[in-house]
């Protein structure tokens, strides 16, 4: 078998394990995890159920794969932010902006991982956490480089991370693809709101003297 | 029969009601709604399976109680708040402490809601989503009264309203009562938070003019 054969085989078995998972989702979505055989999966392929278990051996692996999707990708924009050559607030705005995108994109897979976390096994689950610990992590260190530079007033990082991820991952119960805010707007707003609450709004707002018109001589 | 044996006959009532609740509740978070059974929850009580159904006539019944519960403490917060005689700082600084404690304080009930809510029916599950969205209409009118006060800076108003109810909210995934911080520091932290969201933290910090120690002859 040539090279470019393998990698086109590579690509289809990607592209079909792809496809089992998108329609699995759905079913856990609408009919939750329980209540999803891997069969009905088959079934919105019309394909057999062989052909799902020749790619997923249990529908416990589709559930990981689903329920760590969302802790990935939130954890890959942190990382990515943390790698700009910006500064802190830069990095900061860059963050905000793209973990909105992800918890939109990410919907479905946060909402199943919070539904069905409880169907995990518990080695499952912590993989899960693992990928959630770093993501706070590495957001406290992101908040702390602000602190740092001068840039942030955070009086504590800890609460102002979780705090952050939740002003944003609440996102998951409200977003609407059709609703009043375009994805842009949503980001845009998303991102003042994160900058207020690290206090990175400050200086903006003072170095213009605005506030003080007429206290010079 | 005597009125206060009436009143008794009732309490009585509200109690084993309660207490009913309290086990399901403890046996939806731990083995889901669809693997609990009015069985399990009597055999917690000690009681027999006619004993739960001359309280409650479906298992239905207790999720809807359940589901409804941290919506309507929630909305009760936000209402308090707005009837205060005091001005919209004071009032969003009342709720923000109020709503970060019934998120605790809730927090089982909000998880099974967030996991369940596909096994309410419509109706069931309109009731509650009637109590969310009054809540984020009071939290808004909320906002308004401080922006129309000159107290806060809020340049959207719904999306404001939406990341501090997740800000505060989110704390149903990371809350645990033996955690690092107390619930009173909790508190006092989102509520800090919250001012800032707003912008209404501005006017102590720049009133103080401690950022322009020299800026006066």
């Amino acid at each position: 078998m040539s090279n470019s054969k393998a990698v086109i085989r590579e690509e289809v078995h990607a592209f079909k394990r792809q496809r089992i998972l998108e329609e699995a989702r759905i079913l856990f979505y609408e009919r939750g995890y329980t209540g999803t055989t891997l069969d009905a999966v088959a079934e919105r392929l019309d394909m057999t159920k062989q052909f799902v278990y020749s790619y997923y051996k249990t529908k416990g692996e589709i559930l990981v794969d689903i329920c760590a999707s969302g802790a990935r990708h939130s954890l890959e924009v942190v990382e990515q932010a943390l790698a700009l050559n910006a500064s802190p607030t830069n990095k900061l705005k860059q963050f905000a902006r793209e973990y909105s995108r992800v918890i939109c994109e990410q919907q479905l897979n946060v909402t199943i991982y919070l539904r069905e976390e409880k169907n995990l096994s518990d080695q499952e689950a912590e993989t899960v956490h693992e990928l959630r610990r770093a993501f706070d992590k590495r957001l406290s260190a992101l908040l702390n480089e602000g602190m740092r530079a001068g840039e942030f007033n955070i009086p504590d990082i800890r609460l102002t991370t979780l705090a952050i991820g939740g002003m944003i991952g609440w996102a998951t119960f409200w977003y609407r693809p059709q609703g009043r805010l375009s994805m842009p707007a949503l980001m845009d707003g998303m991102m003042e709101l994160v900058l207020r609450t690290v206090g990175a709004d400050k200086g903006r707002d003072t170095s213009s003297g605005s506030e003080f018109p007429s206290a010079r001589p």
